[in-house]
């Protein structure tokens, strides 16, 4: 049995449903979805997660909440923390943006930079936590985060009136193992969990029969920067439904690129990733095919919109 | 009798429906929505009115379409007539942005750059339509344009249950205009019009009791650059229904800003000219006010985003 249900995705949207937003879908093509879920609060997916865990723990405690986070899920849990009143510690590896790490700072965190990538950084933020008494909220791999993060999946099948496919990016995978679970229910789509070549984390445990860390480099390693993909989001996203490919970094940078110039959606690199796969011809869709893509990050310098 | 009425725009709304995206809606706080218009097609809500000009002309001339603007209205009729597979010929100021002009040239236009502001382009772009026999698109003063606009409201009107107010930006007037027309209806809402401070065209026409011609600077004036209000707009936008106000240049730069800042929405000067009047505290809704604010271009170097 799995360990995060279609009905804890349901719990989740209405725990949820009044603080974060109900992100848009826009329908690009005939039959060809965005949801555009860098419009969320704190620019990601990562508070529907962020404010489920928080919700489901009860009163929190005099510490607050803790979490590691290459910045998406930091800025998320600053701005879930604000927004119910608590303290908020969040501990980013050096690889982190200065935008991310500018918009913590102004969500009122405590924020600690230390090591080389997310790694390093989370298993500091566990011994701080072991310490302080904080509730950890965990970048992905957590029940409640996982659900929280699957609500994007029951909306967009609402939005679109339903898909034969959805594509999402995969980091730590809680993402698309959500999406994959809040998709569920009557057949449900087909999964396109796509990942950067450089951070392959779900083709390697696929491969292994289980989570193996992998190297971490590339254009999308601030957002998708997890060495080993999480275990209940292997569990969920070893099922038949979904389907995982690999894009490079050039498809990245050439799908952000034509996210902006053609759709004027200003995505960070993890959030194209997905779009990646569509663009680059990794995944073709059949012709009839519906295809939702969820473009799921915003956090960047829209200077490097046009130039990276 | 006014030249453009509620079912013009329903009929617009059922022509223009296949070309344009139904634009979505964000409720960014408690009865608070923005229309994100910016998503649209060539980057602003001007294809609207471009389709349902071109649309409702039969067949269109050999010699195409042809038209005069400030940069959004052209890449529209670009676009429009690409997609509508007619030549496009369009005149645009001096003071139009590079990344305009290289729209329009991505598009396939035929492109002439001449005169100081829109108007010495549009006059250009007349005296080439009586010779090659082009079909005019006005970039706001057509009957077809201003209904086609108005189905922004519509959709609104629509997406968010309806609203008791709606601001949104005033060049030639065209958009403000359409959307009172199209928010009509059971009383409709009150339309705020919202102007630059150094482009004021409805203001002083309403002063002077008709249109009369403004001086056109400041940071919005490659989009909201007309130097006097269209007949048709001035008609509508002296309704009742209709308050008009004046937004600082310092107003603009702070709402475009905090757009992207707060809500990742990437937007040009003019685009945020609407969301500075309620920013600025210009216009102040009252308690349990519900308002629409209309988020119209995007046709900007991202790069300006967090410097300008």
């Amino acid at each position: 049995m799995c360990a995060v249900t279609h009905e804890d995705v349901r719990a989740a949207a209405d725990r949820i449903g009044g603080h974060v937003l109900r992100t848009p879908v826009i329908e690009v093509a005939d039959g060809l979805w965005l949801k555009l879920e860098l419009l969320q609060h704190s620019g990601s997916f990562k508070v529907r997660g962020a404010f489920n865990r928080m919700l489901s723990a009860g009163e929190l405690p005099e510490s607050g909440v803790i979490a590691a986070s290459g910045g998406n899920h930091g800025l998320a849990v600053a701005f879930a923390a604000r927004a119910l009143g608590a303290r908020a510690e969040i501990f980013v590896p050096e690889v982190t943006s200065p935008v991310k790490v500018t918009g913590l700072a102004a969500l009122g965190a405590h924020i600690t930079q230390t090591g080389a990538i997310y790694s390093e950084a989370a298993e500091a933020a566990a011994k701080r936590a072991a310490e302080s008494g904080a509730l950890m909220v965990h970048a992905y791999d957590q029940p409640e985060v996982v659900a929280g993060q699957g609500t994007t999946g029951l909306e967009l099948m609402e939005q679109t009136g339903g898909v034969d496919t959805v594509l999402a990016a995969v980091g730590g995978g809680g993402f698309a193992a959500g999406i994959t679970v809040g998709t569920a229910g009557g057949g449900g789509p087909k999964i396109v969990a796509v990942e950067p070549e450089r951070i392959p984390t779900l083709h390697a445990a696929r491969r292994a029969g289980e989570p193996v860390p992998v190297e971490v480099s590339g254009v999308a390693a601030d957002a998708l920067g997890a060495s080993r993909i999480g275990g209940l989001a292997f569990e969920i996203l070893s099922g038949d439904r979904v389907e995982s490919v690999l894009v490079t970094d050039e498809a990245i940078v050439a799908a952000r690129r034509t996210l902006w110039e053609r759709h004027r959606v200003a995505a960070e690199h993890s959030g194209a990733a997905a779009y990646a796969a569509l663009l680059s011809g990794v995944y073709t869709p059949a012709p009839g095919e519906r295809v939702a893509v969820v473009v799921c990050g915003s956090n960047t310098d829209p200077a490097t919109l046009t130039t990276d």
